[in-house]
């Protein structure tokens, strides 16, 4: 299944999930479902099919697999009877790109103009009911731990429906709007430092509710003195660092990163424009905008946190002293990217069977995010939460949080 | 101009357009411009928003840019008072890549969600509109030419509307049909040869009618004896050859073209699937269907009709032999690879201005195609005809006619 | 400094020398740069400089970069009068490419075949003269550390020297042979575990030696109840792995890791070659020749042994199990992938200076190795050394170890 | 045979050699072999070895590969009892890169440090001596043609030599001189224009000596009147280009040409460095020197030759233009670019067997050069000569002509 997710954000998790009652699970179901088709509600038909990256997906892929998870992994094993929507739409909306079939399908996503917007939602239809009627009858402990995870799973792609709407309509030249109305303002930031003593802590999830394997199980570790900053960093400490040539010099950055400036030739934060002396940016409500000095930075990858980081004196906060720190922070707005590679926990093991298959896959080359960003779906955030990306990746809502 | 061509096909050209009444010119321009929107008729609006790749344009970008051609070139310097419909769409749908402003401008044709069809297709009104406004004043001679060249342009575009529609449909996994209605049969292969004596023959446009600059001037050249296929050659033929190792054999090919196979692994003409031993192509009415030996070939590229010719112990004719030969051939459902390669005539001469500045830049790396094809509209060929395309690309309707 | 080092490995590093007496380095100096000239006693002068792979340097430069080092960082600052042998050097030896100059310098070293072998090898005696000159007199503790700090640079390159040696030979279709000599057999494989209790441990360097700096301070972790194997995978296991369709099955491997797979179509370790139904590889000694089943595994990246250790069930140990581990393993002929990222240790601070100032360059996108190879000089391997690399590449001698 | 020829000159031909007596033959064969040899006097062995791009060969492998010629065509099919030097030569100095074997060779010809450069040199007396031998005893007609085809191959390999050197060399960041002598200035330019009135023309070889099959059959051609300058452009006039923004005006330029300025940040011909204002260029007698603005222009690819023109408001002759005027113009200093693509003439015909097999392939996508330049061998140079180069190469001596 994971590997369904791997232009996006394919956390590998296993399912704890225990407690949670058949009603509420019916609820969760509608709800989840409903918000993906609300986010999509003021698309055009063209901005569902477009991909102008490769770590981009077309809007139309995210309905169609975040739908297919239920199909393939509950419908078709699960529900006697049940008959598939289409048999291509495996080959469409999965990733199974190294099974057989898949040799037809040369393209990329973006190029795919069929199946229509309409006949993904009719697919969303056909599967709901389709759900429904799994929902209201003899429901196993196993069914409802994978009804559990393709929500959790949805819920994921709502977020990445959100950052890549942004990346398709933030790249056309006619800077469209998403929608009008104005976001609240990120708060103001507090620049104090927080201070947490040597010692050993506890690490990992440690609740009832759902978690991602990748969270599991809590352990020890030893963490040294630490201070770390109470708000993210603003614009205005950005623009410092871009004005005092940050860009240009060598010394602030990872050698990876340093090729990454010189061969992308960046010299700011993703979606800002330097127009006239001033600094543009485009946002999902208003299209392009004045970027306001007080607010929180947001869209800059692993090498610029670092550098920005190097520059000021200080460095990026580990996952774990992050975790220790998080309920004295102020935390929510951006993913915050920490100082450490997405590895396995020490109690890591892999779940059974086709679900748990791949869960390690992506534990190599990419660095962990920890908090939450205001694309995040209310319910999906938690302080053991483990996100990840690829360290040159700035089209999620990134920020900085500096530790020494 | 054309520069806003390069992706597609911008055969240079000067008008010569002389006699057409204006009655004429506003029926033509009415037909001509209604026909481009009913090739469209069958498509999704998902369809127009595509590019796989980058010799192919999204439907919706044929639309804006001929349209562009019109208002750029007769609107906004002839019709006083002329509101542009949107400034933006100078850098949308034109190709001065090299201009100011065109920095905004980073992505692909397609990945441009905006405008919208629905937006294009109030483009299309606003300028037909005006341009009626225009056509039925004072006409003078250049305005007259320059509507001439339009037309001319917006055919091109419609044979290539055709071609990029295919490549669309055909490479998505579902492989859709565009209509469902079944073409004509191809003619039935007739594989006498026409012998043409000695001699020296007059080249080029010589009638009174509308014709592209590199038709010109009639020149005469020398030709050798020489035999040429009255027919194409047939799917049957090219299989024999697929069949014999023509892909395997690096003697049957150019250099260049030994390294396209082997760079792309292709195998057999574009669109031909190999699956359980049976040969199946994509079309666009009937989407996937068995290949049918008897019908002509399409979809090869110059190296490979250089190659078959070479497998067959024959050769390719050049476009002096083409021309001469053509009354007695059978022409007019593929455009057929000739081994000359496009350069000027000895008259060539630049036009004039903006319309003229670019005549030449194509005359480079690119082989010359005579004849024309099912997709050609009506009234867009005749005998002195020069296409071009790099030798490379398979996707317009291309032949293959033998010469010795 | 540590940029010079960026195609090799750079590890960056503190120095902590302290006790070494005067003539104890004066002897280091002499054996150390004189091993350097021993290495490269049986190349040709043709294969001083090749550079097949943008990893793999040619022998020259390695020369003339260790030779550089001391110039550069001992001899110009600290030397009066010292003349300075070729000002063009410092482009030609060093990495700086960012720095004002290098835009001269447009090829790749492996394209470089001046300055000549001859001229190299002058500059090193230049360089030797004025050194003993500097070790004669009144040393410094900061020049004592700085020589210190050069020769474990230079043992770092000796190392560099026959890998890339291996490189360029093993991918010469003569497969010439370095030399003659047959080396000794690698161990025969013992496969028992070790277990370690669960625990606090003690990481890194606590001696009084030289160390790294990546190596400092020595600090606490908690570790949980391991086991480990004492001797390390054999070729007959990997060929085993291979036989079972490691290679072809998605299962095994990280999605980066199978994209290599996928890219590259690899299918066996480096030097390996599969002719007539036997594996041969190429080794240093002998060409072109059998594989021992029953030898020490070489030759494999990060991802393959990932995949090795899924396959078989287990999984890598992190560097800290390694370490706590080492004393009770047989090592030192493989540098031994581990499933940790590099990452600066929690006490790990930047020197001052031109020296330390890119100590933490190389801190991402790069997986600890542990152990030390038949490659690596005498007298540079310890417990606490960390070694890293791109988990793509497969040159260095690498083996497996297994954990559970 | 030719594809030996991919990354050099294939001049695919034919020979047509008649009438040279033996004595005459065995002191060419002499003469030329050892020209090749004194041509690599100035060289280090370092020099013999790399590749800096793929259109240069290493002199080791132009020494190899004109021995391996007579090998492979002459001693091995003819000299009864001939002990072939090495088999592996068969892989390293040819390019059947198709052919079995050939898999072993992944790495390019500049990564090759072995066979040795005195290796090499073996190689040419063991094939001198056996060719001795066949020289001097019973000499088929078809051995005689065979022996001056290796040698004309020899000869386009001494020119390609020089300019691969050049290249090595001047794309060294110590630009070392090839030898010290000053080359003879180049001839003053003479701008006056020579009329050629309109007619039949007959173009081709056809006198009784040698000539490539590609100079064959002699052949009319109708030529319009035109008028050719009588001296190529001198550096001057392409300052004056430079400086008026020819390289930042696409008006000038084709579109494929375009490209290449684009891609490659071409901003003046191969060589030149413009450093404090003023321009130099490597020769390859005396390195970096000042560009002379009377000298005339060398190391210009087609598509500056074709926008200077243009710039110029004149064209480029044709091929035949260039050889009905040959006899009035001063030539014999460059290669001159034409407007012709190299295409077959009419009565062009393949060559039985091997070497005449692959005649055809180079006869897409190159643009044909007459003339000669200071780097062709004496004896090697004529009217009716067709030289051939992909447009974007800069390399070889070329130089612009222009015509109206």
């Amino acid at each position: 299944m994971y590997m369904t997710c791997r232009k996006t954000n394919g956390s590998a998790k296993r399912l704890t999930y225990r407690t949670q009652l058949l009603s509420m699970l019916i609820n969760a179901y509608q709800q989840i479902r409903e918000r993906t088709v609300q986010l999509c509600l003021p698309l055009q038909t063209e901005d569902y099919v477009v991909q102008p990256v490769v770590d981009v997906s077309p809007p139309k892929w995210h309905l169609g697999h975040s739908t297919w998870f239920f199909e393939a992994f509950i419908l078709k094993p699960y529900l006697k009877n049940y008959q598939e929507f289409d048999p291509d739409y495996n080959y469409i909306f999965n990733s199974y790109y190294e099974n057989a079939g898949a040799h037809v399908m040369r393209t990329d996503r973006g190029n795919l103009s069929r199946p229509t917007v309409q006949e993904v939602y009719h697919y969303r239809q056909h599967v709901d009911e389709a759900m429904r009627s799994v929902l209201q009858h003899n429901l196993s402990h196993e069914v409802e731990e994978l009804v559990g995870l393709g929500l959790n799973h949805e819920q994921q792609h709502q977020e990445l429906l959100l950052t890549d709407i942004k990346y398709i309509l933030g790249h056309n030249p006619l800077f469209p709007a998403y929608k009008k109305t104005v976001s609240a303002t990120d708060k103001i930031a507090d620049d104090s430092w927080i201070t947490i003593p040597k010692g050993i802590y506890e690490i990992g999830f440690k609740g009832n509710g759902f978690c991602f394997d990748n969270e599991l199980a809590p352990h020890n570790v030893w963490l040294s003195e630490f201070a770390i900053q109470k708000s993210l960093v603003t614009n205005k400490e950005y623009i410092e660092f871009i004005n005092d040539g940050g860009y240009e010099n060598f010394r602030f950055w990872h050698t990876d990163g340093w090729d990454w400036v010189k061969g992308t030739h960046h010299k700011s934060p993703l979606y800002w424009h330097h127009i006239d002396g001033k600094w543009l940016k485009y946002e999902l409500s208003g299209g392009l905008i004045s970027v306001v000095p007080e607010d929180i930075l947001c869209h800059i990858n692993f090498y610029e946190a670092s550098a920005f980081a190097a520059w000021k004196g200080f460095r990026l906060p580990t996952e774990f002293e992050w975790e220790i720190a998080a309920e004295q922070l102020d935390w929510g707005t951006r993913w915050e990217w920490t100082n450490s590679a997405y590895l396995p926990y020490p109690g890591y093991t892999r779940a059974e069977g086709a679900i748990g298959e791949y869960n390690g896959k992506f534990m190599v080359n990419q660095m962990v995010l920890r908090g939450a960003s205001l694309a995040t779906p209310s319910g999906h955030s938690r302080i053991s939460y483990r996100n990840f990306f690829h360290p040159h990746l700035q089209w999620q809502f990134t920020g900085i949080r500096l530790a020494k």
